[in-house]
């Protein structure tokens, strides 16, 4: 079958053949891939970003943001059958450990992350376990929802998370409203009553933005941190959702945080500098955030499948794997792009 | 009466005579101080570190951690009377605003904070509040528990907010055994059932930790970040109190803290430098500490009084003011100074 | 002025004149009432539900769900002035027992209820206090608002607290679309994307219940857990709010309740039979519900002035109080009755 | 082997050879049985309360109370392996389902109770799944923590969630200080600061009660309710553990709850009837509780290998089941009564 597959860092992918993977294990599905998504994280991964954090043997099939039909199921697999459409948890899970057991699927002692350290779904079939199988009603094309087992799943994992401190009343920032951002929005306007604002850079971004809910857009033109000071009267908001976190937006997000308000880091590349008598005078919380829950996807698929969260998405063939990574990385791309083998 | 005060920054306050405080608005009270904390943000602020953050008028009188017996009140106060023994929040607030609404005294906005931005308690005399009294067990005496008012208050509300992730199995790094630490660790003992492990770099506060219950003990000298993963299996610990932040501490206390867990910062005077990757990657959290609730006080003080949390103090006379704050600056100081008028 | 009061127990209360309130202490506020609700606790009141749990002393005013503007004010008040719109908190409370600190207004150890245990707001003046008040702005008519300052604050309490339970996915009933019911209703779609499933014996009540967006409606005709059972799985759901609780509703809404699921009580009237076995081999829960906190109604009226929450109201004149009492005990109310002074 | 079999309702069970069980199916595993614990339950299975709740197929084999070593494995099982001392959480769970992947092992759609719904540990061997096995140090004798497995976590499961409501200045009654109430008491004593109040009839279960950290304890001769609000200055306990909820301690157990707390139902056997206006004007709740989550019992291991939690057990050897029944039925039980095969 044909993969994008990564040899080296700092190089180019390459599309090219490979064997298909087949169900060994009892808990093993095999799925054919109908939508892949292409991420930021890809572009970091050719630049070697997660070089050490992710023990990755090269060379190997990039796509973390999986959709299909499943194809194979090993012999102890009851919870999906061959054909059933499919969203993918990014990360196979071993259900035993402690992380497991609460329910905190990102944080297994035992997970693989195909795409990141084992081969991913930028293929037309993809290895990975019962575990991470949400089943999908049939008339779902996997391609349409793809870039919700990543994108959407990150996304709305920090909204969910930030639910609790968004009572009416209260400011949620939401910084980049791309792939990611533009889940967020809408996953805010299904679950809170916070009053949204959005900066990004990008003028048909914040266009986009309007349409998807938010309350007020700021374009991130170099004076986007006072203009959100002025929105909420000098205090700064209760919630900033980062979603860029790198070039010197994560300085400006955690600026835009009011007092005993919460910066949430979901993007990443830069370097987060805190004086501590900031964070001490005024009470902030800095949140990291990776990926989600199983259930976290599973309450998603329920938004989408309502049409509270729509996907802004552009598709190319596998082949053109290339094209959608450098679209990516010029900003030519609104919402997400999508790989369709 | 006498009072210490500060006339400048980087200058030594002075110990001189000042007109005792009145009551006159409906809740004001006027304490007779019994004990004044000798605070680490005492020297904080005599080298102008919270210049601009506070709006402080010279001179004034310092002293944020205060307790005594009432001695005079407005027309309104019912819930104390001339008398009783009182220990101190340390911010008077509103009782009016959203935070206060919502039980979070150091939100206020519109609170004082005597001792930082108006007349504190170095001095025989205190106006403060009827919502800043805690009205005492008339055989207690104040200077036995004047330190809980602000040292005990902080390290109490950090430990408190982190009670939820500290279920049995966990582990929490005590970073720093001072006037705050010795407080934390007593605290964690009453309200969790954590492994707590206490790092610093002084022999004899690591014995003063033991005997409050530490778990195991960690000298900071150099290879304590590495001993501290050794004794958590490489994984480092669910929660970090940092109660030092400064000269690098903010780093390690960083490194120590587990996937999924948070380092609380609590201490101050450093600067956090922390990759935006490092936060996702782990999922994990930053979360800053203000001193507390008027609640967490009162809890507090429940701990006290049925001996789970001890001071270990060191009393000076009122006059001894500057001797107590260049001990303290010394490192010869173990538990908490307190000025006795 | 014209007041409408209880004289005693199973008789209809009378409207007269009485002397109008003044303030006398720092903390007293008079409004001039612009709009006050009739509720079914009026109906229980005059029958006596009361007698034993709240300190009456006849004759008094009713009237406990009060808007209007500030008329008089204490020494001491600083949140409102003279002129200013305001809605009231039903309970003028202490601001310093360990309920108020902690934001629990309806557990304020000090509190009144003016309305239940002293002069109520069915008159043309009313005395409150400053910290019952929230201002809103001049533009808004109290008598389109009033009955969001109980009938919508105990609608939006429950609501509040049943969030955490209502991610996306689950299923929330909402036994009883009347006064109270048609703002819970309202207030779960602001604040969550739960199924909302409305059961009334009227099947107006049902007609008003879609409008506000409920997703599915089931008459009450005896039928009704059966057909809730069927519209969730035969599993009931997560969250029954149960505004009715008397007459045999509190039984089937526990019926209804699913497995590890929570049946809010907010009605009242009826006694809750439930066998311990059944709360503990499914662990369910029975929550009680009491009116809310200060910020729960200032949160409230953000949804309320953002256009979330409308009321469905019936004007009368003060006059005409006995009329609202008949119609609302008749079910000729849709919605909710407002005198207006 | 020899197992205990109940043959019908209201009829002793039997010591009798039944087969032993094998592994087949990839998840199996096998347990030599090294201490089964008897369960009032076990007297209510006999008694047929559990007729309609639990899918019943008689004969069947007793004991939802294990703990032993490991016998057999299935293909597929890596967390465990023959040999290896284990403790069991009574449910053995699919690990796919809503409640499975948030953690809730006891709410898991498709999970088997052995010794309610299929055979059970009063044997020499029994059939369970990977997902149960909690792996102990080797040194550990399963007759002494077995009891742990259900009484324990049960206990435990009930005070974990009332961690948050038992804040310093709080009170907890702890109602029957039988199998489950003196590991309840233990776990209160690990984890919070709460004053520990103890219900018993049982003169010895209360000196019990005092050598486990007990801070009162109250005869239950009648006047007990009373006894208890005079204990809490009137209001009753913020948090009541019932570990009784029958023979009218379900009523006793509500009287005692203060306002804004909550009654945790525990044990069963009652009906507990509530008119639903004590429920609102109060505000309390009626909590369910059953059994706990594997990770509860994971932590309860902790803190019973830590000393904290420490079992009063009583053995018997397995042919003397019947006594050990009799003797728990007629009071003549300190703790726990646990079967050695």
């Amino acid at each position: 079958m044909k993969a994008v597959r990564l040899h080296e860092y700092h190089r180019s992918p390459v599309v090219e053949e490979v064997p298909e993977p087949t169900a060994k294990e009892p808990f093993d599905v095999v799925v054919k891939i109908g939508g892949a998504g292409v991420c930021r994280t890809d572009l970091h991964l050719i630049e070697g970003q997660w070089d050490g954090l992710a023990e990755i043997t090269m060379p190997y099939t990039l796509g973390h943001e999986n959709a299909g039909w499943v194809h194979e199921v090993g012999s102890a697999v009851t919870n999906v059958a061959v054909g059933d459409t499919v969203i993918l948890h990014p990360t196979p899970t071993c259900g035993l450990c402690h992380a497991c057991r609460a329910g905190n699927d990102m944080h297994c002692e035992n997970s693989v992350f195909p795409g990141l350290n084992r081969d991913g779904g930028m293929a037309e079939y993809l290895l990975t376990s019962a575990r991470a199988c949400i089943k999908l009603d049939p008339s779902t094309h996997p391609a349409d929802v793809a870039a919700l087992a990543d994108a959407g799943i990150t996304a709305y994992h920090a909204v969910r998370k930030a639910v609790p401190l968004l009572y009416p009343g209260t400011v949620c920032v939401v910084n980049g409203a791309g792939g990611l951002g533009h889940i967020g929005i809408q996953s805010l306007r299904a679950l809170t009553a916070a009053k949204v604002v959005v900066v990004d850079r990008n003028p048909d971004a914040l266009k986009l933005a309007e349409q998807l809910g938010a309350d007020e857009t700021v374009l991130g033109d170099g004076s986007h941190v006072e203009a959100v000071l002025d929105l909420t009267g000098g205090h700064g908001a209760e919630v900033v959702l980062d979603f860029v976190a790198e070039q010197g937006a994560q300085q400006d997000a955690f600026a835009m945080t009011r007092r005993d308000g919460s910066h949430f880091v979901i993007g990443y590349g830069g370097t987060l500098e805190v004086p501590t008598i900031d964070l001490i005078s005024t009470e902030r919380n800095v949140v990291g955030n990776l990926v989600g829950t199983y259930n976290d996807l599973a309450e998603l698929m329920v938004l989408a499948q309502t049409g509270r969260v729509t996907l802004h998405t552009r598709k190319y063939p596998l082949e053109a794997a290339l094209d959608a990574l450098a679209d990516l990385d010029a900003g030519r791309v609104r919402g997400r792009a999508i790989l369709t083998p």
